[in-house]
Formats: structure tokens, sequence, C-alpha cells
């Protein structure tokens, strides 16, 4: 078993996964791994031998792809979860086929554990492509076929290259990239959606409304064309954010059944040629039952493998709730501008040294790192637009670049909320007296007046204050128009909340 | 009562209405219309006086507004489905401060008949102010308010100017622009896309689904990365389409609901300070009767003014619904290149003049217009979603650039859409010669040969036919693997349509 | 002569034009207008008859289109421009045909003196064609010829529809719509960024830079990360500004040469067929000669119809141009937020009623509406960028959708900078005292003891004001630290403003 | 020496640089790397300890953004050439400190040396701050600094952590995040366009070049609107091409001199509080020299700070060079489409299997690879205007996500271009038959008859073929309009290529 580094976000392998796959098949001990492996090893395909490296477990086509297409460097490597969904895709396909009759036990059960520890993320190192290849992800479906063909082999005890657990007829069969692709699009964008991004957001909307909470009794000043208007309280102006929130999470999980629908067993075209039929209905119900996700088969083949509307439309959600969290992160560090010099109304945790120089300076960093995060979101909604628009007949050729694209999103808004809810939301805390200030400098307060003085004097009351730079109640006091006791009484903010 | 021309998508204007309307209280009786009035008359605000058009309905707030910004000229006025919604809207405050106590009897009959001229379309030409004004559509709310005022005053038989039906005390009453805009995006919205979008779609998505079935035993080629491939029929390549079209209507369906959603009640900044407790309530109630359309109260009226979310959503689907149409749009036109030297499987109408030499030449015109349509929604997407990113506090002020651009999209798709069904999709055909000579010129049709006579065989007869540029049959004679009638019973694309 | 309104954009029309062209060759008097004609008349094309409006001088291919492009009515009009370039185009061809004796001076007098027209804007109303109609324009031309056609007979006393100057064989001799659309792109183009936007633009420059000079001596508090930071002058914060749109006018001049190339001599596919040699270079000088702008005859055609670089490209710097006016026009208005719960450093004119209870607030309409008018500019530059990437062959179809996003960019910038200037940069003034009281309190200043009392003593002293809520001067003569004077020698702004 | 593994596209080091450091001053030997290092040490800034792993050379504020700011991963780490540009920037700013007095020689030299190792690229491992950070680039500052730090004190013996070499005194010494990061922002991206891109780029001109000139020969069908259209050459088409490209370069070289204007010197806010007068511009040539680029201090560090129109309107270049690829390389795989059922004019190289079953499928997946890279770059010009019009006061926020974004772009092309013009630009080959085949086939030279029959007689030749599936000779035969001999003479694509 070859011993990978598994990542930080990797869940914990059950061992008991593997106790019971050796149970279900005698599997030769593999005595060492083929990581300890130097040099190369002859790999074929239809365009002959080719040299690959004796550590790893790819083929020729993935060798081929690898140095054919040397575009972007590791950044650009096709995501994690695009791996881990191929070995889920590839584990059912398996589990079908051996139950209709086209693969036999022993292949199964090794293709099965191979694909497992696919899945597991224990074999990531052997998916070296990158997403600027073939616009069907054909590439990375033979990085599959092939990774789990070497793995399957080895953990029958045979000779890596010898096809004997062939790439194409027992770990593709009954599939072409052409659905198997689409399919392992929707395995991972909504895995990951459903696993990282929504958690997330809920958490962040559970603590903007403790906040909404916290705050219901911080009357302020409101802001309308960023000037002052009539009051409100900080929790009803938080409550805005929890709403947004709200409807966001309400977004996602409208739109995320979209995804659901995958496009196995449509083969090359949609036609589903060289299946059995069933074989669709049975992989989605195999699929759900290994993922605990619930996936439907595709109504319409041609359509699953022809176009992305789903995966448009899913990160077009997405890009709503960028807009969501850009105009709420926005506004916090507004709020929180200062400390002398800005709003002031909002303190934001301190994380890290603002400046060698200056105590009390606090950036907003988690908010900016939020903001550009947001901003990323709504390029890469540009991007997977036109992409999406731009298949042609049978098949859409932007397959790869859409679903790094929507991976890239929902990891870095699953990450930004993370890191903004726990060194940032958590702690805001209102400046009360600030607030407090500020809501009693306000001029829009002698609206409350309207109805004792009428409207003329109240005008007059407020227009001296502004030319004069003073207070509404110095500016009534001093214009006789009203007592100390008769402001204090009628102007009141706590009134001016809520209709009457 | 002002003669204005109604506009060709004006419904038609039931006379009951007016009727009705004044059984309902006496209307002193207009002996002239002010279209016959010529110079200027005095109108007032706050700034004081301002000579405003004598023939305009329109008061001071409009003209101040209309001499600001001169920003774009006559193609961006405020769009007029917008202008309707006021008239709705107004009309529906009316009725429920009437209820309420807090208009009288006269004014709001004066105001809702007004109102109802502003929402049949009848005083378009009052309207004169842009959509790049102050970013809360105050200017166009003042400009609906001075325009009900004056009509309902000449309605009254008093004198325009006068504010015997004020603008703001009576027409405004119990509302701010900062909760009327919003409402007025959603019922423009909500309408636009109900009436005109939808009926529209779903007529294409009925010509394509009957394409389909007009086209399901005329068996192709396949093409996948715009190669060859296996075969299909055309009916299945139509049914992608009409799957894509049915997936939209879903879409678009299931995001429509937060328009019902209305603003109405928050006031200046989401309060509702200066509005009767059940104001909100009620006009969502008088609305819905009103329109035929459903609406409700937004849970959150911060949430509802300070953000335009459900906008930047419901856009989304409009132009995930582009993206559809560009694929489909697309691959028409390739389908039906050539005449000769093209694809040519498709036939589509000639509705003009493609060139004055040659016959033939059948320029896609309809489908350049949909994919030039469906790109201007994919550039309408980034401006929504970065104006519905950078609202601030209690305000988002893009609200008429945000609204403007979802119903040019929902225009230019309904009519693009329109027009693309009548002069182009309900007349295509299959050109079933040119099918069947591609589909039987194909190489890929060898497929069928491999469980007869192997792969190596089979690849031989393919790889002998490119090499020589002659047909499968051919070759395969000529290499004797198989005999004529062998090859006529084996290779039967009909058999390569679906799962066996 | 045809009395059409002029618009009011449009230059005044020397009457000298038209006594010139009568002199230089005989028109038949036109007793009447066609304008006054009710009704249709017979029109004709290779499709056959139809009827057309009888106060109109459009043709066949005209109407047709109108009645089978009903998409976006009458905002979506070909833009204005567009037309006016039709008749510069025209007229210069018909010269250079002249010239090349393929066109005999009567025709050629009466198509100059009717593209003339064309070219002033006179006859508009003849332009009903809409932007979403074929891909290359052919049908706008095809309105151009015609409408130039019957309006070159009318002056040679001929009947309508006579076809006696030919709209293909005379008025759009040597030319395809493929050549002249994209030629009127770059004409129209040119001509509205160089008439239009760049002198507004200096302008605002201008003002900007005066303001930055009226300001040099008002010092400020700087805000990095929104957050209080080492004081700028005001004037130092708006060389910023300053600098930007200087960067932004040269950058549309570095860009604007690439209009000056025009595809003209292309015809169909970029060869040149039916041309003749000399042509293209010809009608180059011709046009520069009318126009007094400079045009050059592209170097390769193929390119110049196939795609549109250049548009995208000059967009491009329109885009740029976008976001520097974003960025001050929002800088702008949270400078001017307030009265009393802002930022309030600067005042900006009042030009309408904020709000009918509140004194002294003054809503930053002018900047909204600018910020507006860049975010539409930001996403016409993806409607550009995919329309560009879409060409395909010999000939890129989404010509229209081109120009008019680049035209209606160009418009909305231009008047939104003369709005903005006028309206609001000229007035823009400083609030002296809240600017000083800001700066003083900030405490930001302590930086300067450094050198003085040491880092450590500073520190204690900028971190007690924080703690306490007192200025950095309270602070420090609390702490025993340093003297009064010691303090206002020490701690001065003036000193902090540049290297020393 | 720490022995980090350069990465593949690291230059040669020279040994000699070292050597001649040596010579320059006293290092102590370092007798062991921190790479053997375990565990943790203790590193100290204003807010406390921390520990940090003992092998790398960061500090303690990069401890803390790293465990800040977990967004996105390994993937989203700030790129290396931002890395390698920090160690020239710190590298310039202590060399210009030692000439201004303010730094001494041993520091100085200690500082330069491990400045160099960071600039080529040797310490890489040592930078693992994310994108997704403070938007001023603080964060990675800091860690330059540290990192220079520490390496520092090790080349001189000293103690890890000690701030014998201090990170802010002197390393960061005269500057500023806020001036050093939009310093390597420019550096990195002159940088990677200058030595990656354009070096690329020139290359695929120069391979389409010589195909134009290679297929100056073969005619074939124009299409236009993808219908078939009059004749040109293939090397006509591609010299479009070869144009296109011509022109991207010209204006990316155009645009580049923008980021030769360099923000250092303008410190916190603009303003060069805390450095010398003579500092920026000393920095500027020192830069220069070091680099082989040419600098120029920025006429106005407020401007250069506060916004990044440089690096929009740069990376709008790539933008428009980004719609030209895709033009391309689209218009190439449709040319290439088949081998049997598509347009067939074109063969591409074959580079990797592209289906286990049919012989002579060649999918164009350089061509895909290439538009997608088109896509994402198309999608970030989104992103980067957005961020770029978002800069507030006296700082754009958006520093890291702007230029990560750019050098995405820059690397996606380049390697796209490279990969393509290797694997499939300089294999294109023209399949003359087919070709040929296709021009004689179509009805359009047709037009070639009308000067010598007529247009009237021609059109019935035309349509008669059209209308019976024939050859136009055939036709013309058939219609007995004109000898076999005479067609032949006068129907020759060879006459159709040019003006006459």
């Amino acid at each position: 078993m070859l011993k990978s580094a598994a990542t930080l976000r990797q869940p914990v392998v059950s061992l008991n996964i593997f106790r019971n796959c050796q149970r279900s098949f005698s599997i030769t001990p593999v005595s060492h791994s083929i990581a300890d492996l130097q040099g190369t090893r002859t790999e074929t395909d239809s365009f002959g031998e080719i040299q690959v490296p004796a550590n790893k477990y790819w083929g020729a086509q993935t060798q081929r792809s690898f140095m054919n297409f040397k575009i972007g460097g590791e950044r650009e490597r096709m995501p994690e979860p695009i791996i881990r969904a191929f070995g889920q895709q590839k584990k059912a396909a398996a589990i079908v086929n051996n139950s209709l009759g086209t693969l036999d036990d022993t292949l199964k059960d090794a293709i099965v554990q191979a694909a497992e520890e696919v899945s597991q993320g224990l074999l990531n190192e052997h998916f070296p492509l990158v997403v600027f290849q073939t616009g069907s992800g054909t590439q990375s479906n033979m990085n599959a076929n092939e990774v789990i063909s070497n793995r399957a082999i080895e953990l029958l005890g045979g000779t890596l290259g010898s096809k004997q657990v062939h790439p194409n007829n027992h770990v593709n069969q009954s599939q072409s990239s052409n659905d198997t692709f689409p399919t392992v699009m929707h395995i991972a964008a909504l895995t990951e959606i459903t696993n990282t991004l929504l958690p997330n957001l809920i958490v962040l909307r559970e603590t903007l409304d403790s906040k909404a909470k916290e705050f219901e009794k911080i009357i302020k000043i409101g802001r309308t064309h960023l000037q002052d208007a009539t009051p409100l309280t900080l929790g009803q102006e938080f409550s805005g954010y929890t709403q947004q929130l709200t409807n966001a999470i309400k977004r996602i999980e409208k739109n995320l059944p979209e995804l659901q629908y995958i496009a196995q067993g449509g083969t090359a075209v949609g036609t589903g040629l060289n299946t059995k039929i069933g074989f669709a209905e049975q992989f989605a119900r195999q699929l759900s039952n290994q993922t605990n996700l619930s996936f439907l088969t595709s109504p319409n083949k041609f359509e699953s493998l022809a176009a992305h509307d789903a995966i448009v439309n899913v990160h077009a959600s997405l890009n709503t709730l960028a807009c969501s969290l850009f105009k709420i992160s926005q506004d916090i560090r507004y709020l929180a501008s200062g400390p002398r010099c800005g709003y002031g109304e909002l303190s934001i945790p301190e994380n890290e040294p603002g400046s060698s120089i200056m105590p009390g300076k606090v950036n907003p960093t988690q908010n900016e790192a939020m903001c550009q995060a947001c901003v990323q979101v709504m390029g890469n909604n540009s991007t997977i637009s036109f992409a999406g628009a731009s298949g042609q007949f049978e098949l859409n050729t932007y397959k790869p670049l859409m679903i790094a694209n929507l991976l890239s999103s929902t990891r870095l808004l699953s990450d930004a909320i993370f890191s903004f809810n726990l060194h940032c939301a958590t702690g805001i805390q209102a400046n009360k007296d600030k607030i407090d200030r500020l809501l009693h400098e306000s001029l829009m307060l002698v609206t409350s007046l309207n109805p004792k003085i009428g409207y003329d004097a109240a005008s007059k009351v407020a227009k001296n204050a502004h030319h004069k730079g003073i207070t509404l109640k110095q500016s009534a006091l001093e214009l006789d128009i009203l007592s100390s006791k008769q402001f204090d009484e009628w102007v009141r903010p706590e009134n001016m909340l809520g209709p009457n």
C-alpha cells in the first residue's frame, strides 16, 4: 500500500474499509510500495510505448498529457475534489458492471479498493494533470483509469503496466470520458458545497444573527446615500445582513438539486451506446449509497454532455452570495473605520500588528480578504458563463475549466467565511459611546419635532444647528422654540424605530 | 384627459375603468388637455420656483433632475415597465392610506385614477428622466408623485402646481423613495418576466420539442470535440435543446418568488418610520389584488433597501438562459452552414436576401441576432453583480441601473426568442440526404464491427479507409475481411442509438 | 428637402453646404417633401415587392429587417453616430468611384448630397433598424443604401423606388456590408471619442487639477485600509485623481490610432474582389479630407473583417477610465458623507432637494450617477470581449452589438463626466474646520515624536490617548513626558508631507 | 546555505554571485542549514511571542498571517514572481539606504545576499502566505522582511529571531508595505510579460506567418456568416491571424511602459514620509541596474498607491490577446473538424489517442486548452476591473488579488501559446484535395460569370445547380448557356483574390 501523505482536508480513513476489502478477496500482500522505486518503467497505449516514473501508478496516456500540456504548473492541477470524485465514480461503475454481469468479482474487488483509495485522497500524487487539457477532461478520466488499473494490478500481485486490470476495458467499462467527467463534476461540486460551503455559511449566519440580537437595543444613526438619515438599531442593521445570508442559504439549497442529475450512462454522445439497459439508473443508486448524497440519472443525457447549464446556474448562486458577503464585509469595515477619523461605530478584533508605530490601528484584514475572495468569484462567474455558452453539438469542451472555477469559488468562499467568522465576526463589538454621540449630534432627529412644533419651526431649528455647527437642542433653546425638558421629552430616537 | 399616444406594447385600455372611476367620485369635467398648452408654467419645491413645460404634468423636482442629469439621452430613459409599476404602486398606497384613515376619499379617488393612467402607460411622455440619476431612484419616484399629483388636480378641476393633491403629503404618503423604488423594481421585473419572457420561452420550447419529435427517426453522425463520433438521431440532438429550455423555465420559475417580497413599508431606512402598523401587509394584499400577481411583504425591510440580491439572483437565471440559447442558436447555425461547404444538415428559413449574387445563400440572421442578445445579457450580468455588491449601509444606490439592466435583458431575450421562434425555429428542416450521406461516409460506424471481427481487424478497416479516402464498406471489401452482405447486416447505425 | 427635426446633439448645419451642392449640379427643385405623403408605396428587392411607408425613404430590404427583427424597440435602434458615419462612408465611396471612372457625375453628385444629409443627422428618422439584426450589419448598410438611393432619386426629380440611383449598383458600388460596416464602426467610434469623450475628460481633469492646487495647503489625515494613517494635503489627495485622469487621457489617445485603420476595400471576405486597384487607399484619403480625422487603409483586410480587436482594445481604455472615475467619484462621496455622522471633509453642491425634512442633507447624486455609468461600462466590457472573441472564419458577426456597446460607453462616460464636472466637481469645497479637527484628533501624529522621545515613550503616549479617548497632547502632558511647548513644536503635521 | 529545491522555471544560479558576495564582506560560515532543524523556535513581534517552524526563516508576523488566513490552500499562495520581485526590491532598497548613509555596509551586504537568494527563487518554501490576506500585501512584505532578516542573520553567524538584522528597521528601512507591494507588482508583471509572454507570442506569430506563406497559393472557399462566400487563399486567411498577433504584440508593448513607473518612495500614503530626498529616484535607477529592465519613479505616488489603473490597463491588453487567440484557435479547430463530416480543410497534429476505437479521430486538444485559457483570462479581466475600481482614499486594498490574476493570465497565456505552437500550430497541414473539392463545389464562383453572361443568366445557372444539387459547370452546360471551354476559361477562382 502506497503511503502517500494525506492532506489536512482529508477525512479520517477507516481502517475497517481495508480489512473488509481483504476479507472479500485474496490480495497478494504488497511487500513494498512503488513509492520506493526509482527510475522509469514502460507503459503503452495505442500510440506505442512511453516511459513513466517508476514510482507513479499512472500510465501512457497520462504521461502524454503531462508532457503535452505544460500549462500553468502545479497551481493549475485538476482540483482534488475531482480526483476524489473519480474514485467514487469508478467504484460505483465497477460495482454496477459486476452486478450486470460484465465484470468478474476479482476485477471488481480490486478496482473497488483502488478506487476507494482514490476517493480518500490517498493517491493524489498520481494525478499530475492540469485543468488546461482537452476540454472533455478525457485525459483526467484516463489518468483515473490508469492509476486504478495499476493500483488494482498491484493489489492482485500483478505487474504494473500489464493491463491485467485494463484501464479501458475494465476500469472504464460502460463509460466514456464524455459521461464520466460530467458525473464527477456534479459529485465534486455537490460534495464541496454541501460539506464545506454550506456549513461554514450557516455558522456565519448564526454569528451575525447573535450579533443582531446582542445589538438590538443600541440605537444608531441610519445612513442612506452615505448621508445621515433616520435612526435604527444596530441590531436592525445586522438583521439585514442575517437576512441576506438566510436568503443565500436558501438560494444555494434551491439550486443544488440540479447537481443530483448525473450524465453517467450517456457514454460518447448521450445515446448510452455500449452500456446495458439499466446501467444509468443502477449507477445513480449505487453512487447515492456510497456517498450519502442523493443522485439521480439525468432525464436527458444529450443535454448533460453538451451543456453545463447546471454548473452555470449553481455558480450563479455562489455569485449572488459573493455579492451579499461583499456588501456585509464592506459595511463592517467602514463602520469600524477610524479609530478617530472614520465612522468608528464598531470595533473588530486585532489579529496581527497593524502598524509598528500606531497603537489602536486595526486594519480590517479579514474583511479585505473576504472582499478579494468575493471579487474573484464574480470574475469566475464571467468565465463560467462564457464557457457554459460555448459547448458545440454533442459536447461542451470547457468542462475542466468550468468545474475548476466552480470549485475554486466554493473553496475561496468557504475558507474566507470560516476565517472571517472566526477572526472577525465573532469579535465584533459596538462602540456604544461613539454610536450614541453620533446619533445625538445628527440633525435628523428633528423629524420627531414635526408633529409638535410644525415643519417650518422644526426646519428652522435644524437649519440653525447646521449653520452654526451646534446641536439640535442648543439650536432649539437658542431660538427659544421649546424648553430643555420639552426637547428631551419629544426628541426620542427610541420612538423612531418602527411604524406606529 | 390627456391623449398621449399609447405604445404598441400597451394593453387595450378598458373604457370601463374610467366609467367606474367616474361613478365613484365627482370629477370636474376636463375641458381641455394640457397637451394643447404652449410655453411653461411655474412649479415649486423646497429649492424654490422653476419653469416646467406647460404641457407636461411633471413638477419642480422632475425638472431639476431633467436638467441636472443629461446622461445618455432618450435611449436611457427609465424603462416603461418601471413607470407602469409606479402607477400600480401609487394606486395601492393611496387605497391603503385611505383604509387606514390618513387619506380622504376625494384625494384617494383622484390619485387612484391618475395612478391607473400611469399604470396603463397613458402618461409615459411625462416621465422624461434617465436611468443615470440618483442611485435610489428618488427622482423617478418624485416624477411619479408630481405627475400623479398634477393629473389628480386636473381631474379635480384644480390648478396644476397648486399641490391641492400634494406630491409628498398625499401621493407619497407613508412612503419613501427608498421603499417605493425597490417595490416597483420587483413589480416591473415580475410582470415582464411573467408576461413576456416566460410565454415566449414556453413557445420556443414547444417548437424545439415538436422538431425533436419530427426528427426522431433521422439518424445522423454525432460530433464531439467537433470531430465525427458515434451516431444519434437528429431528434435526440434536438431533445437536448428542449431539455435545456425545460430547465431554463424551471430555473426562472424557481427564482421568481424572490420578487414577490416587496420593500414597501420600510420607508427611509427600513424601520417603517411614518407608516401605520399594518400598512406594509395591507399594501402587499392590495397590490396583489390589483395586479393578479401575488406579492408579500418582505420579512426584513433593512435587507430589501440595502441589498438587491433578489435582482442579482433572478438575473442570474436569465444569464443561464442566455448561455442555453447561445448554445442552441450557435449549433443550429453551424448545422445549417453551407450550402455546399459547411455542415449543411439543416435548412433554415430565408427571410431576406442574403446576397444579390448567390442564390441559396441563407445567412442565419435570426441566430446572429439571438447570439448578440445573449452576449448582451451576459455583460449585463456583470453589471448587475457589481452593482448588487456595492450597496452601502442602509441603501443600495444602484437601483435604477440594476433594474434597467434586468428589464433590458428580459426584453431582449423575450423579443429575440419570439423572433427566432417565428422566423427560424419553426421553419427548420432536415436535409435528410446530406445527413445520410455524412453518416455513411463516417468511419465511426466501424465501432459496430468490433464484436464481429474484433478490434484489430475493425481498426485495420478504418485505417485503410481513412488512408485511401474510401468508405468503410469499400475498405472492408478491398481487405477481404467481410462480404458486402455481412457489412450491410452488421454496420447498422440504427442499432447504435441507445443502451442494449 | 425633407424637414426632419435635427436632434439636440446635432451640429449646426451650414446652409452653404447646400448652396455649394446646388452650384455643382442641377437639381430638379423638390416641390414637396415625402414627409407629407400618406400611406405606402411599393418597393422591390430580389424577394419581390413589399409595401413601405410612403413618407420614408427606406426600401424593401430595410422594411423586411424592420419586420423580422422586432427586438428591443426604439431604445435599441442603431446608434445615431453609426447613421452619420454611413453618410460619410457613402459620400467618400461615391467620390472615389467617380474618380476611378465607374460612377458618372450626376449620380455621384446626387449620392454625395443625399449622403451628406445622412451624415448631418437630417435623415435619422429613416433609419428604423435595431442593433439586434444580422451580425454583419448588412441590413443597416442596405438601409443606408436605400435611403440615399431614394433621396438622390428625389433630388434628381425621379420616382422613389425606381432605382434610377441604384442602392446596390451605385450607392454600394465597390463595397460590401462586410467592409462598410467595420468602416463606419471606426468612423463613429473615433468621432465620438475624439469629439465628445476626450474634451469632457480634459475639462474634468482640469477641474480636479485646479482643486488640487486650491487645496494644496490643507493638511488632512490620510487613510489606508480605511484606517487613520499619516497626514497628507488635500491637494496631494486630489493630485492622485488628476494623475489618474492624465493617464486615462494618454491611454485613450494611445489606443485611438487603432481606429484609424479602416476595412474599406476588403469587400466580402477581405480580398477586395470587385474593387479597382487603389480604391482602398483613395477612400481613406477622401474620408480623411471630409472628416478632418485621419484615416488609413488597414494593412490586412482579412483581420479587419474577421476580428474587431481594435474595438475590444479601445473599449478597454474606456473600461480603465471607468475604474478611475469610479474610484474618484466614490472617494468624493465618502469624503462628503455626513454632514454630522460621516467623514465630512468635503462639501459638494446641493442641486436638488435631498429630503423634505432635513436641511443640510446633500445626497451625492452626481457621484451616484457617475458610479452607475462606470459599472455599466464594466459590464459592456464583458459583452464586447465575448463578442470580439466570437468571430468565425472571414467574418465577425457581432458587429452591431460591439459598436453599440462601445458607443453607449462613450456616450455614458462623456455625459456623466460633463454632468459630474458641472454639477459636482467644480463646486467641491473643503470643510477646513472638520479636516483640521480630525487631523489633530488623530493618534497617528505621534509618529513625529519617535526621534525626540523614542519609540517606547511615544507608544506610551499614543496608547494612553487611545485608551482614555483623549488627545495626544493631553496624554503627553498627563504622562509628564513633555511640555505643552515641546508638543506644539515637535508635533507638526506640516513636516510629515514629504521626504526629508 | 539552505538547499531548497529550485523550481523548473528558475534560471541557472551563477555561483559567481555568491563568490562575489563573499568577497565583499566576511560571512561566518554556515555549518548547518536550518533545513535540518526540527521543532519550533520562538519569534516575536509587537503582539508578543509565537512559535514558528524551526526550519523556516519566517518570523512572527508571517506565522500570524499563516494561521489567520487559511484561505484557498497551496494553490492560492502568493505567486512566485512576486516572491522573486521582493528579492529584487529589498536588495535595491538596501543598496540605496547604504548609499544614503542610513544602513551600514555589513547589514547592507548581508541583506543584499539574502535578498538575492530570494530573487533567485531559492527561498520559495519560506513564503507560505496566500493571496487572500490583507489587501495591501503587508503580510507578504513582512514575510519578505522576516525571511531576509533571518537569512541575513544566519549569514552573519547570528541567532535566528535575534533581529540583529531587523526586519522593520533594516530590511524594510525607508519603506512601507504600501509602496513596496505596488513596486513588486510592477516588477513581477513587467518581468513575466517581457520574459515569458512576449517571447512565446512572437514565436507563435512567426509560426502563423510562415504558415501564411506556405499556404499562399492554396485557393479556398471563403465563409461569412458561416455560409459559403467568395474565395480567398488559405494564406490570406492565415495572414489575418498573423495580423491579429502582430497587433497584439504592439498593444502589449505599448502598454508595458506603464509598469515602469514604480511607487517606491511613497511609503505609507504617498508623501514619502520617512524617506530621504532622492531615495525614490535612486531606487528606480538601482532596480534598473539589477534587473536589466528600465524602471522610473512614478510621477505621483498618491495615484500609485491608491489606484492600480496600470494593472487594469495592462491586463486589458492580455484580454484583447485572449480574444484574438480564441478566434484563431476556434477557427483552426473548425477548419480541422471531421475527418469526414466536418470542414476538414486542415489537419492538425495527433498528439495522443483520441479514441480507442476510431483511427483518424484527432481531437483538437491544444485548441481546447487554449480556448479554456482565453476564457479564464476574460473572467480574470472582470475580477481585475472590479478590484481596480475599488480602491479607497490613499490605498487600493485589492493588490494581491489584482497581481495574482494578472500573473495567472500571463502564465496561462504564455504556457498555452507555447504548447499550442509546439504541439499544434507548427504541424498544421492543408488538406489540399478537400479544400479544392469544396472550392469547386461552391456555387459562389458564379460571380465571375456576371460580366460575361449577365447577372440574370448567371443567376439561372446557380439556382439550377442549387436546386438539382449539381455543379455550376454541369448546370451551365445543361442549360446550354456556355461551353465547357468557356466555363473553364471564365470561372477561375485565381482571378477572384484581389482588386483588379
